[in-house]
């Protein structure tokens, strides 16, 4: 195979505040040759999520990405060449690879190298079958136990992860209430996601929206932004009330510099009877297949909608992963390179 | 009957800081003649516990004492009089009290009117299967559910409620390490109740020590005493750990002015698929019985023991409660008043 030219984002610099384009550098380099075992791919679309800022600040539950390495994305892509049994040219595969055009891979990484059927959308198989979207079904149904009748609250409600929760907890028979920020997406919760209310944070006290549109007080809170909202939430728990703990994108900013501010309010878990816990969806990994076959039917039914955020091209990588930390994106955010061969 | 005098200590102030002396006010007054329904009670004992300090500021899971009301508290007592079905002069009472000589109760109050076998220990009704020991009972099995081979953590650990917990997860195979102020409650942690290693977190750093006695990390924390220890606690968690949240002491004093510090080291309950989960004994009632029953076992086969600090005389309510404050106190706070007749 002829040599094959390969445009890398490396990790410039740790964040400090919110992620700049300087944090990263664009490299050219040359795909070096397949070791026996290895997979040569052509990335088509990466994921981008919170936990990333965690990736390029500190060890986390992997080590930190090193400066001047690959920056590291959840990835689908296609395989160009294989050294490696089981893996044919074609094959759509999914691992958390990086920023670049081709990726050599030896199933080595968190997620490895999966193999996805043959025809999957690189796009669904990213936001409501990858790490979003299951981690909104475990989190809603296995670790938030959400139940007929009970008020269920999600922040971060048009995000990736929050809206799917919704959605889930909707499913389930739920009142579901969003937390959103501005009236575009406080508006496509209502009427296109099937919420029963929505909160814009931007324009609404959040305190006070939520004791007007929970009146029985909050029994599931799935939160994905930490901070006031937390607190705001913490306040109005319902008996035997259960937080889900899934990111804080409000304190993610500020990871590097100090620890984020405890939620003052968790004495209430006390007085509630009520619990608070935190999960990765990596926690759930031999139950993921139940989980896909579970949201393929709600997806096939309509019952599942999948909003996606996507922007385009390699070069974009940079200010797409700063969309999601201003909020910009509505919607699992995407960035695709190129469609399956 | 004759009239009879009543001493009282009634709340004088809301306290700011640590409780004082001036907070109650003794006053005397006459014991008001019985209605159909209702019993008088002299009472014999009083219990300490920390939640006192919430009554006596605000509204919490009942409402604050009304300033020039007479200070409530856990009580057992011997009836004088009944004009109660079901009560006879001479049976033992428990109930929720006040600081006085004698109460006129009709089965009001949170913990209504509740007749104790004929010859029960009052001192053993109000700690080992009073409020603090049924806490320690469910707390450590029911929210912390710790099981053989894991790793107990107890702040709080000399206290009336940590120590029984610690020697509770003892009982079920647990690795025990407690958390407490001072040379001489380390020792009796370690000599007298069972534990495997004291912290002394007056002179030692915690959360070294912690790293030090907890390799694998901490399984269950039992939460006695909230702020930095929690932090301390929070930092070294185990795979699907579970904090119990019972109290914590260090933050009361401060309450009413602000809120409690909130745990700044949370984030881990996601990394490490952890739970905080909080909790009121009331919340268990219906199952007291069979908390008893075993607890009872477990005590007269000298495994579980009972430590009490007993003190003397209605005259000294306020400074007992003032030792529990400041951490006088070395197990299950007390205030004895008169024996049975």
């Amino acid at each position: 195979m002829a040599e094959l030219k390969n445009r890398q984002w490396l990790l410039a610099a740790r964040p400090s505040g919110i992620i700049k384009e300087s944090d990263f550098q664009l490299n050219e380099s040359t795909v070096p040759p397949l070791k026996d075992g290895q997979v040569l791919v052509r990335n088509l679309a990466f994921s981008f999520d919170p936990t990333q800022r965690g990736w390029m600040s500190m060890d986390t539950y992997m080590p930190a990405i090193p400066i001047g390495q690959t920056m590291k994305a959840g990835t689908v892509g296609q395989i160009v060449e294989s050294k490696r049994p089981g893996f044919a040219k074609g094959d759509l595969v999914q691992g958390l690879f990086g920023w670049e055009d081709y990726t050599v891979n030896g199933g080595e990484g968190l997620m490895g190298l999966q193999k996805l059927p043959a025809g999957t959308d690189p796009i669904l198989a990213l936001s409501l079958f990858g790490t979003t979207g299951l981690t909104a079904y475990f989190g809603t149904l296995a670790v938030g136990r959400a139940k007929a009748g009970e008020t269920f609250v999600v922040s971060g409600a048009a995000g990736a992860t929050g809206s799917v929760s919704g959605m889930i907890a909707k499913i389930k028979g739920c009142r579901v209430v969003g937390i959103a920020g501005g009236a575009e997406k406080c508006g496509w919760l209502t009427k296109e996601a099937g919420f029963d209310a929505a909160i814009d944070y931007k324009n609404e006290k959040v305190g006070e929206a939520l004791t007007r549109h929970c009146p029985k007080g909050i029994d599931v809170y799935f939160d994905n932004v930490g901070g006031e909202i937390l607190d705001d939430a913490l306040a109005r728990l319902a008996y035997q009330a259960r937080i889900v703990l899934c990111g804080a994108i409000s304190q993610y900013n500020d990871l590097g510099s100090k620890l984020p501010t405890g939620p003052k309010n968790y004495f209430n878990l006390i007085r509630q009877h009520a619990r608070m816990e935190g999960f990765l969806v990596f926690h759930f990994l031999n139950r993921y297949p139940e989980a896909i076959a579970e949201m393929s039917k709600w997806f096939a039914e309509g019952k599942l909608k999948n909003q996606v955020d996507l922007q385009h091209g390699l070069e974009n990588a940079p200010k797409t992963i700063i969309r999601l930390f201003t909020g910009a994106n509505f919607g699992k955010q995407l960035l695709k390179l190129a469609d399956p061969q």
